[in-house]
């Protein structure tokens, strides 16, 4: 089944990361969730405290390592910490490389920004990065361009994970877990 | 600010539980998350593991001790648990003796229907629990009947937190929060 590898930093958007990760898990693929920092267990931006699957500098760090098919980058202020994460950068990069799916929602899209990944692409995002990334489509949940897939915020999760399920998996599986979660 | 008690068994829907604890963190909210059975470590249906704020069992017991302005009952699996609960229906049957808010989704209003409380009452549950609960308002996201507030599953988690936000707060803030998460 797709490999997924949520990466999570203190002060993450909690229903970004847990909404996906529901449908994904539902779907069958196998996702892991990193914790960014020390420790292994994570807290959001409204005070919810998740146990991680591992630490993500647990995973080996070299070139050769394998990737994950898809990875996940939530929301929230703990995004400040994903940009400054020189291994975020380089996970970024290499999962790009490979041609993997990239997914971001609300201001995680300027993990991609910085990245250089944005430029002449469509793609959301959360209007308070606005200032940052002029080309919103802010009328659009979710934008799939090529490899990557962008989110508006918090009020989109559901659609942003469904979104990856059809991506990753088929149509016919996010239409089912839609229709048994009665979205 | 309101209070509201989030009761987590093991194998409860991880998304029907942080989407309303999310935004009624975000609408100034004290919101507590208790952990049923031993241990402050809860795993969810999709093996998501939350570290919760106490254990169920370390809230005053007597029936002078204070109650919640809220008691929020996800679904998922672990109902089973919240049903095999003395606790948990003594905090049903107190909180509604009282005029509490009684919140449940998915599978959870069946916990309501043990306590004797749907009877002749307006609500909605997932359609899995059908057979025992024959008056489900199935077209009906998000059904309020004086004290009692239900929704549907997973994929109405986010209406199901807006609605209480509205009940518990304000409209208008409920309007707020919507907005800003791109609702």
């Amino acid at each position: 089944m797709p490999t997924v590898l949520v990466i999570l930093p203190e002060g993450f958007e909690e229903l970004e990361a847990i909404a996906p990760i529901d449908v994904l898990r539902r779907a069958g693929c196998e996702v892991t969730l990193a914790a960014l920092g020390p420790g292994i267990h994570v807290t959001g931006r409204n005070a919810i405290t998740l146990h991680a699957d591992l630490p993500l500098d647990s995973l080996p760090a070299e070139t050769a390592a394998p990737l994950f098919d898809c990875l996940l980058l939530p929301g929230g202020p703990g995004v400040a910490h994903l940009r400054a994460s020189p291994a975020v950068r380089t996970l970024v990069e290499r999962h790009h490389a490979a041609g993997k799916l990239l997914a971001a929602i609300c201001a995680a899209p300027t993990v991609l920004h910085d990245a250089g990944l944005l430029t002449g692409r469509r793609y959301t995002a959360h209007p308070s990065v606005a200032n940052e990334l002029t080309a919103i489509l802010a009328d659009e949940r979710v934008v799939r361009d090529g490899q990557l897939l962008t989110s508006r915020g918090a009020g989109t999760a559901l659609d942003f994970g469904l979104a990856l399920v059809t991506a990753l998996v088929s149509p016919v599986k996010a239409g089912e877990i839609a229709a048994s979660i009665r979205a």
